[in-house]
């Protein structure tokens, strides 16, 4: 019977349309005005556009040596092929075989750089010689696939891993396979993957204040209705960058996207809102890399209160290990970890019933988590994954619709904009 | 050895740039000029166009009673749901309580309807009574979706199912509760789950020669680059579609949309291409479904060759069973299988390496389509999936890199339609 009436009352505590009941502590009567709130928001992104470039491997002067990979023009990547092939030619002419010097990927060879704010490469690298019975099927492949990137180069076109994989099956086996040395033929080559034309197919959408060309198209992303644009997979036809926008909004998840973009919240605070619906892509780093290079804009960061929020937060900030050799292209430094946060759990009276107890990896997935140097450098990150681990609850950025299903964009999210309520 | 050039005559075959060794069959010269294709184009349409209306269910006099759902305008739904309250508090008060008549969504209330080519509901109900302990926690879950549907009809604004299970964790208790009583409401109100503004999350791009206007704003996907537009999740805000398109090309994967996309190969041949990245999520199948309706063009749908890609076919043309109670609204009839059909592994010489050998499960997958009314009412379907199942051989659209990254757009394609080879 006193379970029932719990019930009963749950039920009209969760209806949006008594805004008084379903705020318990009136969070919506402390928003100020919203021009109050713009003003933060201007003072933030000035903040923002004013630090000072950050600083590059080279800058360091660190006693270690280091390999990046940078973005090179078509041109550059054909010529660097092959000056590439010429030199292996010389070297069998001379009767010396042939091998390639491959720069290791291991973790054993990837550091966290906490200056940067990433995980770098180390320089050790192997030796790849065709004329060995370990290396010659490595080696076939790696001379192919130089040779149907130097195609791409010639055509300047985009293609998938998975037809780079169909051109010569025979060969590659498994995908996994041309995937590998596609990474290594990167590192060879100095260059990005974006560089060698090879792209992954694209998740994301953009919305808000922001026009930018996709191969030769104007896009006026406010004019997107509610699905959004979706972003292209290719990042080097991307360009011509405009917006006055305050700031970007980086959602984790589809549900929440949806929300803001119906509400049109960009119009209200003007920002970009980008989400990649869960794992990031590389196609989505990488526009998210270049909106904040080229507009100086702040990015906050709207992810679920669990471990899996703040890896991919993580991801965003400092790169996944397996694609390390390209961090310094693909990650967004300083994001702001906006919310939902493990605190925000009983600061806006989240239901219990919307919380969701950790399962047995999630903790260990926040332990170690908390062992991570880019956690570890922001001590407002390691007391909110603390109280995570000690709390042993989780939330999604839905559970915020137990007040309302306009709660996020209406209350929430002014309010933590208001209060500068981000680490 | 032997082994060894055999390798090597392979990588030569493979090689994009030699074409006439590249296309074993010298496919590419039995193109004729561009303006032929679009004669045989613009007749398609024309025919397209001027098939008789669809029969509905209805028109059909079928000895059988069926329940279908329509789209209802916001209004429509929120009267309904408040002449259903009255009508179950005028129970409660005359002292009968209260119970729901729900109709049964379980496939023995399902039924093929050759004549309309798709799964529709028979009229089977079962009583949900508020006073019975097997039915009391459905109920009150029943009334609870009801409740906040017409929340959402009063605000007009639309929510995921994840949203709305949040709004109420404690009652739900797991997705798939709420989840399932909302397609109880949908058949209890009498209509689809897009007027209960309740979307799911989207997928699908669509790019090429349509303008449309989402959310209020102009959409023209000529426009969109290479990214192209991200379907919208909400139909209703989807309108003014207009085309000089003669064809609308469904593509099941990414990576070949991707390929048309950066060809532009809605500019060779007038077509809007549309693709929902695997299985179809249901804003691209109302999408696809209003672009057939409004625009009056015939479907051509390119999918891997294996019995998925039969499948999602089958899904955009007949409807699945989960949500045959939709199935008119869900559907576009009269898809026609344009490729990669298992025919076309032998006719287009896809080199033995790039086949992959079907599982028992693909195998039994296969087997089983060929007992479905839909396959079975087209003869052509029926042969080629019969040589699959006989051949245990399938192929993904991307094998037709193999002969060049671009021989889809460039030789396949084309020569499919000039050849009208669908069927």
């Amino acid at each position: 019977m006193a379970d029932k009436k719990k019930r009963r009352r749950a039920v009209a505590t969760s209806d949006s349309d008594s805004d008084s009941e379903s705020d318990p502590l009136h969070f919506k009567s402390k928003l100020k005005p919203d021009s109050s709130i713009l003003q933060t928001l201007t003072a933030l992104k000035s903040a923002s556009a004013s630090t000072s470039r950050p600083a590059t491997l080279s800058s360091l002067n660190l006693p270690t040596a280091f390999r990046e990979v940078s973005d090179l023009p078509l041109s550059s990547v054909q010529s660097t092929i092959e000056s590439l092939a010429l030199s292996l030619a010389h070297s069998i002419l001379s009767g010396h075989g042939f091998s390639f010097s491959v720069p290791s990927r291991a973790s054993a060879n990837q550091l966290y750089v906490p200056e940067l704010d990433r995980i770098v490469l180390k320089d050790k690298s192997s030796s790849r010689p065709f004329a060995s019975v370990s290396s010659v099927r490595k080696t076939t492949i790696t001379t192919r696939i130089l040779q149907l990137i130097h195609q791409l180069s010639l055509k300047n076109i985009h293609v998938t891993k998975r037809d780079l994989f169909y051109t010569d099956v025979k060969l590659f086996q498994d995908q996994s396979q041309s995937d590998s040395i596609l990474d290594d033929v990167s590192c060879i080559l100095g260059c990005t993957r974006s560089s060698l034309n090879v792209v992954a197919s694209e998740k994301g959408v953009v919305v808000g204040r922001l026009i930018f060309s996709d191969n030769g198209d104007m896009i006026d992303c406010t004019k997107m209705g509610m699905g959004g644009k979706a972003i292209p997979p290719n990042i080097d036809r991307v360009g011509d960058m405009q917006s006055d926008a305050l700031f970007i909004l980086l959602v984790e998840k589809d549900a929440a996207y949806m929300r803001l973009a119906e509400d049109r919240f960009y119009n209200r605070f003007p920002c970009i809102i980008v989400t990649a619906k869960g794992q990031p892509d590389v196609a989505t780093r990488l526009f998210l890399r270049k909106m904040k290079n080229e507009l100086k804009l702040p990015v906050l960061a709207l992810v679920d209160s669990d471990p899996y929020g703040l890896k991919i937060l993580s991801v965003y900030g400092c790169g996944s290990k397996n694609m390390s050799y390209d961090s310094a292209n693909l990650t967004t430094p300083d994001i702001k970890w906006l919310g939902v946060r493990p605190s925000d759990l009983d600061k806006y009276k989240i239901p219990e019933q919307c919380r969701l107890p950790m399962t047995e990896t999630d903790i260990k997935t926040g332990k170690d988590l908390l062992e991570e140097d880019f956690v570890k450098k922001n001590p407002g990150w390691v007391e909110e994954l603390n109280l995570m681990v000690k709390s042993k609850q989780k939330a999604e950025i839905q559970a915020l619709s137990s007040f309302g299903f306009q709660y996020l964009t209406e209350v929430y999210l002014p309010l933590k904009l208001q209060q500068k309520d981000w680490l």
